[in-house]
């Protein structure tokens, strides 16, 4: 009965107390909100209806979670630490902060970011519960119900779990493997239309590992400046780029276009569960002026931010963490790309683009020559049921026929899965023999 | 020009592509979205309004921040702070963490708060960045726009902010202050019609100090029962009452109506800047059901949880904190509230209420009695002119007439500021003269 709308009927034949005139409930029926409906998290669907069994005879190794702390063999800094102890007993960060954080704490934010042709100061800076909270900001100050933005195909889901709870329709641009992953302009310019809010752009970029030049990210600003359309740029593997490639922020290279550059500590200082994020307002053409601004104040003082302990810590963690630590972190991620990409690159059938920054490798299949499989959902699905390895299907990223590789796990692990991937793929793989090319025909 | 609605101009006359088929903005025009502008703080927009020059010659004592750690009298306990540095130490809570918690902090806060009228369970509990993100999924979860939430008057201004925010109304039933600021029942429920979507409920109470009798919370749960409306109880404050009153959560009260409590570490604690908080799932009789539960589930990964270090400190907080810790500050509480209280009653054209819990004291003002004030707002900016003392105008809780006082200050701090508020009032306050009793004849 409760789902078969009695409501109207029961509000014409009211009530218990005849003093009351007005209508009320008369059974429970309480509904989750249709924002909570709306809020879908495309990995969880799709991991949630896998079957991941794993074959008993072979330990599981997980290349699936963006999370560099699982395996212990990518621990933080020990300034790191220390900051954090230091803000503990320093007793002065228990108490609540500015819902966009402590003054201190945005300028050692501002500081660290700030360049002559993108200069930062404090108030420029809202630090937030984690990248994704600044990220949930970025969207909800730019946009509204009805509007469209503009995300990355294949790119990272939270963009769309967040847009579409909050009514905002989500057109995909496509990213080119071919060339390094880089935005297909010409189809990114004509998704624009009047109702566009917001163009995301994710560089490093997951899940492809990629990295643009200044060269293409001059070409992305020119779409959005002759749209007028303002950036919300996820750059949370921000400097996380090997050796012979360099990061280039978005905003330095922007005349006109406004920009929210969002980040955090999550992934270069190997923290992702303290979620300290923070959004870097770059408007030097005042195009933004106050109203977004204040609109970003007035959203932080929703849930206030993030944690005071990690803001306290945040200035000796900005500064005092030492290069050899970032410097550590990449040559591990680049070796263990190309132990994965120079394995992988070598099984027929697959295709993988080498990365050059972040922590992730697209896996092409060619699902033509793997008939047993429908889609990648499959073909990872029976990877773990034979293999025990799991991959993330790259349906996740609305780009089937890839996987996506996690290379953050210990090297011996990655070369054992590249071996276990190499089996799989060597028992499931099916030249196209003549007899199916006639049949073809 | 941007002010002027010009877009539909230049929809008609596109475009400087002419490949381009698609409308397209050709001037900046990036405006706050309409939930930003809807994100209304009325504290802030109050404060904000008044004119704060305190008197030279005085320095400044406020009594407005509902911040027990500002002035460094009220310290958490080192079994908090050292929990906090194992949980650096151990290296275990760096990672991503499950968006509603780990399951072993879950169960940390099962356990504290489980009792045999109301069992817990690590899977009734979600924990959220801070109370304030408790009460914003509980909320989300529960209402739709359009629906209306019925909250306390004076009251919190969260509710509002959030609920506002998110397109749905507010309707405010009244305390009575001559009731020790209890639910004016039948008011509460005269408002509830067939789009209540939710009964807030604050117990203790922010702003009163006031914490309800079993008996009266039996009440508001008949009301609730009888109009089948779920209850969302603020209970922040729990546990922080005066010796001599029991706190008695809502819940194990309960026999039918489905309840979600919000609560964290911010007040008894004594660290409301870690942003630990939660929502404890009440739902003996199975009405929200699994929609209520996936849908908080859904809405904690649009920004994931609470930073993983005060997670993974959590079970020693709630396990190791001493008894003579929360008793010290109760009993400091009590014993400020006494001064404030007895101070107060005997200054003519004020009425405090002596309150029982949380920390803070609402002030009647006899307006009548003050005719060089028009409001609540005027006579605690000029208190703060003349007297350097700064109390939060109770219209910041929708209710004029009253102002708050926070009692956590020293004591001495808390003295000094009584007699500046009596020698204030003494300064303005005007006895009904017989020549305007005439005049008002």
């Amino acid at each position: 009965l409760q789902d078969q709308g009695w409501e109207p009927l029961v509000r014409a034949h009211v009530s218990v107390n005849p003093a009351k005139l007005k209508s009320h409930r008369q059974r429970w029926n309480v509904r989750p909100s249709e924002m909570s409906k709306k809020t879908l998290n495309p990995i969880r669907a799709i991991v949630d209806g896998m079957k991941l069994t794993p074959n008993p005879e072979k330990p599981m190794i997980a290349l699936s979670i963006g999370d560099p702390t699982v395996f212990g063999n990518l621990p933080t800094d020990d300034t790191v630490l220390q900051a954090m102890k230091e803000a503990i007993d320093s007793h002065k960060y228990n108490g609540y902060a500015p819902s966009v954080g402590y003054q201190k704490s945005r300028e050692a934010v501002s500081n660290f970011y700030s360049c002559p042709e993108a200069p930062l100061e404090g108030k420029d800076v809202i630090l937030t519960s984690g990248c994704s909270q600044a990220i949930e900001l970025a969207i909800s100050v730019l946009c509204n119900p009805g509007d469209n933005i503009l995300v990355p195909r294949p790119g990272f889901s939270l963009y769309k779990t967040l847009a579409v709870s909050m009514g905002i329709q989500v057109k995909h641009y496509n990213l080119l493997p071919e060339k390094s992953w880089e935005i297909d302009l010409q189809h990114l310019e004509s998704l624009i239309d009047d109702k566009t809010a917001c163009l995301i752009v994710n560089n490093p970029s997951n899940p492809c590992g990629s990295v643009f030049t200044k060269d293409h990210q001059h070409k992305i600003l020119a779409v959005a400046s002759r749209n007028c359309i303002p950036i919300l740029v996820d750059e949370i593997y921000g400097d996380m780029v090997f050796p012979g490639c360099d990061f280039q922020p978005l905003a330095p290279l922007s005349s006109d276009v406004p920009i929210l550059s969002c980040g955090g500590l999550a992934k270069r200082w190997l923290v992702p569960g303290w979620r300290m994020g923070w959004i870097l307002i770059h408007d030097r053409n005042d195009i933004f002026g106050t109203g977004i601004r204040e609109g970003l104040i007035k959203l932080s003082q929703r849930i206030l931010g993030p944690c005071t302990v990690v803001q306290g810590a945040l200035e000796s963690i900005l500064n005092d963490t030492p290069p050899e630590f970032y410097q550590g972190t990449i040559s591990f991620l680049k070796s263990n790309s190309e132990i994965c990409f120079s394995e992988l690159s070598t099984v027929p059938g697959l295709n993988p683009v080498m990365p050059t920054g972040a922590m992730y490798i697209m896996v092409g299949i060619e699902m033509e020559h793997f008939p047993d499989f429908q889609n990648d959902v499959e073909f990872t699905e029976r990877l773990v049921t034979e293999q025990s390895v799991f991959c993330l299907p790259a349906t996740a990223f609305e780009y089937p026929n890839f996987f996506r590789i996690v290379v953050t796990v210990p090297e011996e692990m990655m070369i054992e899965a590249c071996i276990r991937i190499r089996e799989f793929c060597a028992r499931h793989y099916r030249p196209r023999s003549q007899d199916s090319h006639e049949l073809d025909q």
